[in-house]
């Protein structure tokens, strides 16, 4: 049994983790820190884990806790994270950092979507742990920044067109929506039911922090830089993301040619559904699971493709790619524990 | 007292005609159709009309009816309507025909788009019912086609920008998200509660029919022939419309000069609210409302400007404008029936 | 025009006072006021009131707004209200408080479910502002304690049943369900979308503050103390509460008795709509109205009468019915400005 | 491995019922069968089932599917199972039929509440499976008549009280909420998503067919003819079920002696969790899972009790108990296939 702690458990998405984990038939959690519920049950502060998980949230003493297991998942806000890692690897441990702090290579680029960076000597070895993209990497790394649940919809939907240079990246505009645990738990009145519920918005337009996560893998794998429109918007619904993504199409592709790059891209992955010709994602057939369902349209009349991408922002979005990526750091099978077929309805 | 008669009732279009109509001052509703529920009172089709609406559903014999008032509006399926709208024409009677029969002046594109027209002799004096836009015409019409919801949502975001120029059409992208009231009240597996709830799709991407629509009402504001990439979705809940616009803009325009664009253009009209910079719409503060919220972002990063517009699909989207262009008909007050406030939460 | 001020704009259920008085033919809106969002226009803490109502939120200086309104309704807490509502009185305002400080007429009991009452002094002049069963006390009061959305639901529901004596009142049991707009705008984690949606929960189970309010109207229409079983529960919708109620029914009822009992007692309400044997009210037909629709079961099996309200707790439960207070208690038609149906869907 | 078929594939249990066999270790599906969807992928009916169910829906033609495993869940209408039990039983197959055809023992209640029985003379030997109070029965059984969702909701609530006689049985009132998937997947007006969204209502009122069922049980635990009020109401949500109850509480119980029955009672069940004083269960703390969440309020006010059950109806109220009842009929471990902690949020 593989030991692992969770650090910053009284969030949506240290609450998922620990749903995911309390199944996973390898690993034990040991450790679960709240500054905010330190002394509780996490199943009390979680009802829905009431039986399932046995453990006192605790305050975040890093020097207490840090013997008690192998690896270490980070859901804590960015800037926490970085005063973290450090502390962690140093002791040997290894890190599935959830926060943005690690995402992003080049401090400067960290530096204006966020604020100061004080770990970044740490940023040339982190891994971006998409493991479809960089599977190999994660196997071996100790420090994976987990990715962005709006950059993993984003990035697996376009990465078998950018590689194979067959559209525009100059044309991208990314319209992408979300339900709101992607919020997350703060008591914010903006988050209310009666905010929300019946009712959708766009917001931050231009300037949400994903767009240079989104930016930096597309242009890597463009093999140039990319600038993209992305407009983020919020569902009335807790769960799930999905995408809306358009580009100019290069002279010579057709819906087969496509077809044929997604299903030779996609084609052996265990997460990655791509749907028939005319079918399109949709988030509830995605709910609770690991899958990331694509599906696509080549417009002829506008010269343009219009690529859908669906997932689950708390797992593939968040705590189940990080335990996809907790499996490959420590030799695991890369889906145990994520097999569970989505929640529909 | 303007007697008004409204053929088809039984959908949630000619339910929310009713539901306003009932409050107008100067008008009294005197024939509800609907072959369905021939025989039973409205009021039990629709029960929060109890006490509100005194009518029996009745069977769409035209010339039984006809006398019985002096404007029609048919909220009917298209083809329903282009076999009504010459009778009552010819009868002498007004017409707000909210079907898509009228909307398209070509018929041939029409026809690409629907099925055969049978009475396209009708289409060059049909007015296209956008009162912000085609007012004058409205007012001297006596068939006014009822725009579609997704494209009043598009061409009143749009217009202020495609009449100065100052966004290059060949670059529009259309992201739209409808609630499921859209769909309407047929009783198909794909609109059940379970079926849409908590979920988030895209659905006939690139191929939706109000492309026509909004390509021609286009392509007439920027004086050119203008193809539109357009992407519906529908959202988990009732009513409500958000469209979210992607367009290249023409050098020299900023942030400041695009605002005063919208408030030269919309300043005076009582149903388009103008946000604040940094503010977006969301349905939610529409809801109920025959308000149209407008808000927008100019990106210099990616040199395009970003368009969020947000409507209820049932009021400023079908039966709140075929009540606005109702009072243009008859000569009343614009807004006559129109002023109540959106309802929130 | 009747000047009003409203004092606490900035929960839901000021939002919506604004919302009914915004249209309101014969009031004017003079003073709202907010000691959070001092300064800032209502129309941005509440965008859906954006072009409807043009007032700034004040702090709640009362000396400096007294004399800009005849009528005040008070929107906040309780244990405010009571520090307010003896100054307003004694500046020869009239009163409409929605809070609970006025409801009970009894200081002891009021203080055994709230705090100590600091105002008790007017707790004899205070009219329970159910204008159904109060309507004259109200036309002639200077302070109308504006009922809970509990009680009002379930007291509108029992009336002709205990004024007729055809129910054991010792059997009563009240189950009733509420939307979440009841739970109010406070920043909690408990009203979170996520914590609310898709889901549903019992709370204060036999502890709830409506019960002492619902056992005083009960007890004095049966002529009898009453105790009463009330279970509150939290749906996941912003507005509408249904009640669900059972009692023995004595010997000598059948459905056709107390159907006739009904429409002798509510039927000439303009705001009470009894349903046809068989049919249930849902909340979903009171949307945004000042509707509160009853049906009922004689069940011979169990030898009692199950009786359903819906009503919405923002309107009838609140605001509507506060305005319909003011309105008697300025001598305007009792429904003036509250005509609106309700919103389906 | 046991091989087990699927008659009924296309409802949302028969969805379930694939959904939770499809991560069972020990069983595997090898038939679906679907009289609409025959010859169609079942992955295609239910998108979200796509990699993880690989079965073509087939007509039900038994002679050709019977062969192919050793038990049946029968997840059809009532009627139709009673066609088809006999079939299964006599060529040596264990059947868990989720239909009411085999729940009520005395087959002129089930005709009075339903309609003729065509296989009245395998009611004796059916086991109704609800397998905290008969467990052993189900191991030996070959027919399982698996619960109907309200009544495994309210039986296991009522269970510990009622073995103990501490409840006053004749004051029964029952007061249960149910999510639209309860309704199936039926093309309903009822069941749209706008007519159930942002709405709440009761129906059958004093008439629903569950109360048969609900009686039976509750009369053999209480020793005596039990006759109760049942209502059911739908909650605009997909899925749970919550239950509140009221009974009479004879004299010498209170809080503390009450928790005890319930903590000997169900001290040792997997899925039953009993919550602490003060709390209440909650459907999205159950969602997805195979739980039953029970809390109490002990009311000296009105000598009553009131019990709250919360269940996923389409799990503990269907599929997820019919396969607990599976593993007792083929000897597995009870709660295999079925640890999966519920989804939240």
């Amino acid at each position: 049994m593989i030991r692992v702690g969770l650090v910053g458990a009284s969030g949506y998405t240290g609450a998922e983790l620990a749903r995911i984990l309390c199944n996973h038939p390898q690993v034990e959690l040991t450790v679960a820190t709240s500054r905010q519920y330190a002394g509780k049950p996490l199943a009390e502060v979680f009802p829905h884990l009431r039986g399932k998980v046995d453990l006192l949230c605790e305050n975040v003493a890093v020097e207490a806790l840090v013997d008690r297991a192998d690896l270490f998942f980070l859901a804590v806000p960015h800037k926490t994270a970085m005063d973290l890692v450090p502390f962690f690897l140093e002791a040997g441990k290894k890190v599935v950092d959830l926060s943005a702090d690690f995402r992003i290579h080049d401090a400067s680029v960290y530096e204006a979507w966020y604020q100061p960076h004080s770990a970044a000597q740490y940023l040339a070895e982190a891994v971006y742990g998409l493991p479809e993209l960089y599977r190999d990497k994660v196997s071996t790394a100790r420090l994976v920044a987990n990715p962005g649940c709006y950059p993993t919809s984003v990035i697996l939907a376009l990465a078998p067109l950018l590689k194979a240079g067959c559209i525009d990246p100059t044309t991208l505009v990314v319209d992408s929506k979300s339900g709101v645990s992607g919020a997350g738990r703060g008591a914010n009145v903006g988050s209310l039911y009666c905010e929300m519920g019946e009712g959708f918005k766009a917001y931050k337009v231009g300037d949400h922090r994903h767009t240079p996560e989104i930016e930096q893998e597309i242009s890597l794998m463009a093999g140039q830089e990319v600038v993209i429109s992305f407009t983020p918007h919020l569902l009335p619904m807790s769960r799930g993301i999905l995408s809306t993504i358009y580009a100019g199409l290069a002279a010579g592709h057709d819906e087969a040619s496509i077809r044929k790059l997604y299903e030779d891209f996609y084609g052996q992955e265990e997460f990655v559904r791509l749907l028939p010709q005319g079918e399109y994602p949709a988030t509830q057939f995605v709910r609770g699971s690991n899958c990331c369902d694509i599906g696509f349209k080549v417009d002829p009349r506008t010269g343009r493709i219009v690529v859908v991408s669906a997932i689950d922002n708390l797992v593939k979005g968040a705590a189940g790619q990080a335990v996809q990526n907790m499996n490959l750091l420590c030799g695991l099978p890369e889906g145990e524990g994520l097999a569970q077929a989505p929640l529909f309805p």
